[in-house]
């Protein structure tokens, strides 16, 4: 993970350059799966530059290059539409602890133990886990920003939200001085491939005059806007009767409460923020009314059914929203509550619980659940012509071998993918505009030492926790 | 997945004879989890002939040969405590199919399409995938008994439960009959590893005379019983009410339906079945009373979290039954419901579950949840000495590698294990009584052309199904 250069565009120097290069590459797969379409047995996607020039049957491509993936399923890169990069090195610390515990412990180890170089490569180890698992598209909340910074290194194609707090009503100045200042450092850094928004957490950590300023701040600055939001009984409780343990929490603070008498999404919307289009992450907590809201407002959801189950949370009600219109990605969340990030274990997962959840077989299609994990995400995330598999669409691409043992017989590609080999796969191939970063399971480029810094970073929290915390 | 030979005892003879075999040898990994205590930093099992002669650390391990397995995590041999593998090659077929569809497809393309040779390539493809997820007893349910030889053939631990069905009072003698006939022509088959008992299948396929004749033939052979119980709300209003899909089905066949007014487990204890404390399969429709019945008659439970999801059937009381002191297991059910056999994503996915229906984070800790897919799977299935890494007990031994990128930072193994490994991994190690039946992810002795034989039978099955079925 660490690459020839270091300064603004050290990626295109150090790499041919995917966007002048005219040659054509046809990359063949015993299966290509566009999931918006039929799949394609023996068939091949062709890259031109950073774009995809033609899919089709292998014996059709046209091509200066061809590339033979042999065994495997070819399709768009994944999409993970929530992640906290800079979390990686707390994978597996915060282990069964109750969520308002998870939210403390996890920001005193984050302002207390951690340095900002702790955080980079914390989330450049999260980067190439995302590459190596076949992603191609990252969305990330962050309250330092250095995410952007390791996206940027690695190539990969993504989008940091930075995190605004601010529960009590008097920090807003403060909290929207100390957001423009973070935003336009990031600003700077931010490439064709990998740009800025902002994000105020969730409900019960921003005050509604802090979410009113950030959705007048973000129109004005044309930002993306993401938060957490309906994720939990306790915040629902908090909003709409100012009870319940974060409640407790605020007052214990000092910080006046009080119920709105309204769901979550309810206060999201008096409050500008839904206006402003946001990525809803979770909406689990979400009854007929919010979804007609949200459907109407033209905000989007992300859903994270590991990390919303391993938490207790709930399981959102994915199928309704997809029939109101509204555009649905999955997403990974942070490995400190996941504890893997995986999106085809994320896909099956989701399958699983709408399946609980509705009392039906397989409530959602394999197919399906792919066009969430790819095109479904990148429309969540405004992003055009990214997550599909047609002929002028951003050469993102995954491959997985489908060589496994396991991994017959072969009724459906999508089935196998996702039920089959559903999970803790390496991928064959991942490729971002036109740029291949993964190939037979290895990161290119990517640095051992990373890797070893993020185990000594949780050594010391170990040590911290041990002494006490 | 052919041997030397193909004659009973043919497994012993071809390999070197564990249970003479009074070399010690001491397996090193870097993690041994012994699951009933601590994990062993740096640790080692010794292994003589067919136990464990002792669990400690590396550097006191007395042997006479050593085998490093470097980077793993080493743990007792997975139990899967209910697999069909007869129905391997249907892995995917039935995909999105109501259960009641699910069974009747599934019932006519088993007697129509495929061979008793199909079943047992089927069986013999399931124990090489078991094998190589760390997989070392297997409780199977079958019409067929060909599981048996394929686990024979194979060297795994393991029961097949011959399956017995008859939902018309009328055909308690010609099932019965059915039911001897196989069970003799099985016991002669089976070894001290793999031995025999038998199934009444389900209250929806079995007649509560059926279950009663079941009962006593069991009691007065000393065989062991399973049956699939409290799966579906279906099945519920089936058994109490006489109604439902279950009942319609069976009156247009001309059978006689009525409700017993009495839950599927209350059902069991009136015909008998109950008192040869079965191995009860699924177990999610069960109420506190059914809990205290199965508690008190000494039966045991086997816990099938993926299955149970995919077909939207719902969550068994995992943490109630354990409460109440019942041994509960973990099974993947049939690949052509699951669709991979794969234990502990089977454990992930009970954590996951359990604290869905609790409403609470990790409501089964990752240690326990591995106990559940080892020691407290063998109590289920009435194995001593099986699933603990302790001196004395049999050497059934499974080992994972922690080298993958994201096996980073560890914080505690069995979370490693449970959570973030989480998936889709091969065995580094798969020992069954002291025999290494899997390395470094490889099946030893098996034969790729059971894979092209089950692929070639999916054909056939794909073909008649597009044919009209």
């Amino acid at each position: 993970m660490t690459y020839a250069g270091d300064a603004p565009g050290e990626h295109a120097s150090s790499t041919p350059d995917a966007a002048t290069d005219r040659w054509r590459t046809a990359w063949h797969a015993r299966w290509v799966l566009p999931v918006a379409s039929a799949p394609i047995e023996h068939g091949a996607v062709v890259v031109e530059g950073d774009r995809i020039a033609w899919v089709g049957p292998s014996s059709s491509a046209v091509a200066e290059r061809h590339e033979r993936l042999g065994d495997a399923v070819l399709l768009p890169g994944l999409v993970n539409a929530h992640t906290h990069l800079e979390l990686t090195g707390l994978r597996g610390f915060l282990e069964g602890l109750d969520f308002r515990d998870w939210l403390r412990v996890l920001t005193i180890v984050r302002r207390d133990v951690l340095s900002e170089d702790d955080l980079l490569d914390a989330a450049r180890f999260g980067v190439a886990e995302a590459l190596s698992a076949g992603i191609t598209t990252l969305a990330d909340c962050s309250a330092s920003g250095v995410p952007l910074r390791a996206m940027r290194e690695a190539g990969v194609r993504g989008r940091v939200y930075l995190e605004t707090f601010g529960p009590d009503p008097r920090q807003v100045d403060e909290s929207m001085r100390a957001l423009r200042t973070g935003v336009s450092r990031l600003r700077d850094q931010a490439t064709e491939l990998v740009h800025v928004g902002v994000s105020p957490h969730a409900p019960y950590t921003v005050s509604p005059a802090l979410f009113n300023a950030v959705a007048e701040y973000a129109r004005a600055e044309s930002l993306p806007v993401a938060t957490h939001v309906a994720e939990s009984a306790a915040e629902t409780a908090f909003v709409r009767d100012g009870a319940g343990p974060f409640a407790d929490r605020l007052r214990a603070r000092d910080i006046a409460v009080q119920g709105t008498g309204t769901s979550p999404v309810s206060l999201l919307e008096r409050t500008g923020l839904l206006a402003t289009q946001p990525l809803l992450i979770h909406a689990i907590q979400v009854d007929a009314d919010d979804i007609a809201r949200i459907a109407g407002s033209g905000a989007t959801v992300v859903h994270c059914p590991i990390s919303n189950a391993k938490l207790g949370q709930g399981i959102a009600p994915v199928c309704a929203l997809r029939d109101a219109g509204i555009a649905v990605g999955l997403g990974s969340d942070s490995v400190a509550s996941n504890d893997a990030m995986d999106l085809v274990q994320e896909a099956r997962q989701a399958v699983l619980l709408q399946s609980l959840r509705l009392g039906t077989p397989d409530a959602l299609s394999a197919t399906t659940v792919l066009d969430l994990a790819t095109r479904a995400g990148a429309r969540a995330l405004g992003l055009a012509d990214v997550g599909e598999l047609v002929a002028g669409a951003r050469a993102d691409l995954c491959a997985f071998r489908i060589d496994a043992l396991e991994a017959a017989p072969v009724y459906d590609p999508a089935v196998l993918l996702v039920h089959v080999l559903g999970a803790g796969r390496r991928a064959a191939l991942t490729m971002v505009a036109g740029q291949v970063l993964v190939r037979d399971g290895h990161v290119l480029h990517a640095d051992a030492a990373v890797r070893a810094r993020v185990a000594a970073a949780a050594e010391r929290v170990r040590r911290w926790a041990e002494a006490g915390g």
